[in-house]
């Protein structure tokens, strides 16, 4: 374990040409960046010439939004991460995956290739996708319940730990002289029979560098939190207030003793929106200048959505209706709905106000400042107990992270917040993270009693 | 179209270590290189120095046979091309991929990902997947029936063209006065309502540079044939002999025309295993080298396997049992089944020799020589009617297609049946094949007759 106690963490979440919504309009962006390579290729080595941790991906499996309002189009994320594992050599990779709209095999098998592909690299961030249009491209007429979700996430995590241990680490010998690659009994079917999935196994590829990818996860509902304490090691959190994020890293760190866990094994990582200036003035009037570029129109359907009533009822001047649903009412993305009604109505926001604030960092926290001003505001959060390192969410991509990584990272450097080389190999030990422990049985032989069973030889020619 | 109709085409088969099942016990060969991008990166640079179309990778969605016979861990191909898309600048990239264990929206969108990270390089082999240990790994006792899984297989690719389908190539405007990314009447739902899928659209990503992977297909029952003719693009094959090649050749361009497709726009590439020495001994050495390395424990339990008879039945030397099932009553890799038992019978061999054959090659024609006789049996071939070009697939590699590239590519290169340098920018182009039309109609409006639908602006925020 390479972890300094005393650092932070920065994860890099990707998003073509910035988190505000109106990023693309500005005369620097490149409107086609959400379908390049070479753009993404760029972000992910200035993130890790900075050291950063990590880069992330989000993503759901369907086409989200009116196309006109911002660059829709999104490449699947484990492949557009095994592209920059070509092209990266140390920073870690993490891709959003849905439990709802994938099958376990599938995708404990993708990762166990990132892992690969990344020398240890793979971090997998677990959805379960609240989207009634993503379950229309799946043969559902709407989306299941969010306990239904998360059930199904339950068993696909236990599938897919199963997978990742079904090849003990020491079973691919090698032996040419004695003609066998790998040792059968030391490959295992799983047979799960469960209620969402009934999966044989064993995995297709060994054992991989980390074992698991590094699992990340970023519901912040009460089923959510109880997912992540059980199974999390890192968490995104969206969390307007120092106040909030302190609680929401009590209340998690807490979770995860209870269900015996270590809690330094659970990273929390709240989203900043760092707006930086050469002064206090000059990152304000960044900020000003995008939210006059928002496209209202857009904004107002969206929002309306979010909160399940008709765009009518919204007016620009006026504030949020007084009889929204109730959060039990909502299937959807149960802790973003509640993060944004309570926040309107705390700031007392008109329709307007309420759209800027979401279209520059969809509810996360925006720093707006000169470098010293960020770099001060980090590590407040992290003395005080509010985060053990951030999601950096530029509005403005890639001037957002150049700006972050030239000017605010060695200020962080320089008071020992933040590592100045890569001291391990692997995501995990970035996060300081230990290797998952084999379920089935570490090296040294397996016992009677656990019931392995051989590899059956099975299946059609390749 | 960059294509000269008098030049062959050339794709590499990738298979770690070799295609012959002993080849990881050479003293030069890496037994990890299965799980290496290293290893793969190096093979593609080779076909790409040479000006190959292609690579290509096999798959299974399951662990295949037992894990002592040679290197069985397989990366997941669509994230391996994704790592060799950043690593190299112009080969084809050509993903084997199930209809029967994957969902058209997550599969179509792979494909399209693909195709953006490379610059329009993607191809899919597109398989049914004959194996119960893949069905045991999705939640099925038994594969579904050959025909069932043929249905499937159609009805995937109806949806898949759709999705690629639904933008249309002049959506995306990106108008950042206006503030318009995309036009929101040239993205469109495709509400496919069928058998087997019900898939609302659109894709998540814009039509790609080939708008289509190149469609490759594999199989060659009479299901498989007729779905070529409809389908595919390009096709590999396992012929033993000329005259079967012959054969094949012209019933699958004949079935193209009667489906009312352009015969020269289905490419058909025998799979060829070069073994290559200075002199033909010297190749035939190489070879039988290769043969006294197979361990007959994994091959007759695998041959068995194949014909779906008890692995007592089967003698060393001696011949196959008289009574073995008919290909009706196989419902999984059909074709395989009837090559394998008609080679045995026509050349009259024992089990050991049919094994040393399949061990080398799996069925496909090994050609055995020096790099001028290699040539000349190639050429014979496209000079003859049965092929338009080749599925290399080395015994040994990385020596394999290096000597191949090094000796037999230059040879061809001076008789003009191969290109000296890549004319085109796509796989497509390569292969002389158009960018397929889209089937809600090109730039320049919509009919109102087409029932064209918005895309809805529902979905959950990202």
């Amino acid at each position: 374990m390479s972890k300094n106690p005393n650092q932070l963490h920065l994860n890099l979440f990707l998003h073509d040409t910035g988190h505000h919504e109106a990023s693309w309009r500005l005369p620097e962006a490149d409107p086609h960046a959400n379908l390049s390579l070479a753009a993404h290729q760029y972000l992910a080595r200035v993130a890790e010439d900075a050291k950063f941790d990590s880069v992330f991906l989000a993503d759901s499996p369907a086409a989200w939004g009116d196309p006109g309002r911002r660059p829709s189009g999104k490449l699947e994320p484990t492949l557009l991460l095994a592209a920059l594992a070509a092209s990266t050599s140390r920073i870690g990779l993490i891709a959003t995956a849905s439990t709802s709209y994938n099958e376990p095999y599938n995708l404990a098998r993708r990762f166990a290739s990132l892992d690969y592909l990344s020398g240890g690299r793979a971090g997998w961030n677990i959805v379960t996708t609240a989207s009634d249009a993503a379950a229309g491209n799946f043969g559902l007429r709407q989306q299941p319940s969010h306990m239904a979700r998360y059930e199904r996430a339950d068993e696909f995590l236990e599938v897919s730990t199963k997978l990742w241990d079904s090849w003990a680490d020491d079973a691919i010998v090698a032996d040419k002289d004695a003609g066998v690659h790998a040792r059968r009994d030391r490959v295992r079917r799983i047979d799960h029979r469960g209620t969402f999935f009934r999966v044989d196994g064993p995995l297709n590829v060994p054992r991989s560098p980390q074992a698991y990818p590094l699992l990340v996860q970023a519901g912040s509902s009460e089923d959510g939190k109880q997912f992540a304490a059980k199974w999390a090691e890192a968490i995104f959190t969206a969390q307007p207030t120092l106040e909030e994020s302190q609680a929401f890293y009590a209340d998690v760190k807490r979770r995860a003793a209870a269900a015996g866990r270590n809690p330094d094994h659970i990273i929390i990582l709240p989203g900043i929106v760092p707006v930086i200036g050469e002064t206090q003035a000059e990152a304000r009037e960044l900020d000003a200048e995008l939210d006059r570029l928002i496209a209202p129109r857009y904004a107002v359907a969206q929002l309306a959505q979010t909160l399940r009533i008709d765009p009518e009822r919204l007016r620009l001047d006026e504030r949020l209706p007084a009889d929204l649903p109730d959060e039990d009412e909502i299937e959807g993305a149960k802790s973003r709905y509640t993060l944004i009604v309570d926040w309107a109505r705390r700031e007392n926001l008109t329709v307007r106000e309420l759209i800027g604030k979401l279209g520059g960092g969809r509810g996360h926290r925006t720093f707006t400042g000169t470098p010293l001003q960020v770099a001060d505001t980090i590590q407040h959060y992290f003395d005080n107990g509010a985060a053990d390192g951030f999601n950096i969410m530029p509005a403005v991509l890639p001037s957002g992270i150049e700006a972050f990584a030239a000017k605010v990272v060695p200020i962080l450097q320089e008071r020992g917040l933040f590592r100045t080389e890569y001291q391990g190999v692997t995501l995990r030990e970035h996060y300081g993270l230990p290797r998952p422990v084999n379920q089935f049985g570490e090296a040294g032989g397996v016992s009677a009693g656990q019931g392995v069973r051989d590899v059956a030889t099975v299946g059609a020619p390749s």
